[in-house]
């Protein structure tokens, strides 16, 4: 175990747990000595990849789901409303997300936590390009600006590359998380990942 | 929250997480004055009507899933080592758990937990029907007299109906539990459990 690697974090900004995930990760692994290295994906390309779907395409277990990510929200302290229109596609907020990550990691964390609440626990659809653009002017991005960069081939690629890298290195879910080499995929995997980073492989 | 009511605890004899849920459930249900109704099922039955899968037949969630299970016994202390053949079909073993359990429920969870052992920590295979006439000697039955009962009719339907009600009550995996009437999926869900003992609502 070398404190000086970074926690690889892997989350779609439409995933419940990714949402409340985001919400512990940076303070376990300051905790420890280990910053977050933020992965913006689509489980849409995990998915197909890997042959899965989401757990709400299946009846049984979308009822169960959508009352498990709430209850899982209030066991995490995180205010969570599942919304509305739930899952959508968020390749818009991806690209921006990887824009701002070419001028810095921060920035780029930043807007992820600002969109993942927005929608979370505000309902703020982030498929729909009225309210992404309106969330990315509550950031100080202009509104055509950020229109431009998810039309922008760069950031379309850079996405497309990162799906293809997650998946190369075993990503079929989010949130996922990488340590030391050693997988963990899911917001419940939060004890497994606290005692990995506080005594080393188990 | 009434804590005269039981725990319901749905598992499957070849599911590695029930297996590691056996071994804390009662413990944790006791410390809160509850006691446990262990519920043997078939995960085929629910896979086919809640349209699910086995994790392990996708593969790549197959590579990390072997892993996880292994990691999550050490995580929760259980010995616990993935069977040369897995999964495996469990009929026979849960037909005997309900015989079993027609004469009483503490039996019936001593033979479970002695087959969930015997899989998972040795490596016996419950679907080689001469390795489960060993185990029913080991616990004090007859080798006849439990292959007897895995092919009554009268065991085949119990398991039947249990295998329908668990699905009419809403259940996709196991393990399962019901607790008061909330649902809680899979041994990751323990800490959500163990707060919902103790504190009842959230």
């Amino acid at each position: 175990m070398d404190t000086r690697t970074p926690v690889d974090f892997y989350f779609d900004f439409s995933s419940p747990y990714s949402y409340i995930a985001s919400e512990w990760i940076e303070a376990l692994a300051a905790r420890h000595g280990r910053t977050v290295r933020w992965k913006a994906i689509l489980l849409g390309a995990t998915f197909q990849a890997s042959g899965l779907k989401s757990p709400v395409s299946y009846p049984m277990k979308r009822e169960y789901a959508l009352r498990d990510f709430e209850r899982s929200a209030r066991f995490a302290g995180v205010p969570l409303k599942v919304p509305e229109h739930f899952p959508i596609p968020t390749q818009n907020a991806a690209r921006v997300f990887w824009w701002l990550h070419a001028r810095g990691e921060t920035t780029a964390r930043h807007w992820a936590r600002h969109c993942l609440r927005a929608y979370f626990a505000r309902g703020v659809d982030l498929s729909d390009t009225t309210a992404l653009k309106g969330l990315a002017v509550e950031f100080g991005l202009g509104a055509a600006e950020a229109e431009a960069v998810w039309n922008d081939p760069t950031w379309k690629n850079r996405l497309k590359l990162t799906n293809d890298a997650a998946i190369a290195a075993g990503v079929f879910g989010a949130p996922f998380f990488v340590i030391d080499g050693e997988p963990f995929w899911g917001n419940d995997r939060r004890a497994q990942i606290e005692r990995w980073l506080d005594k080393g492989p188990y």
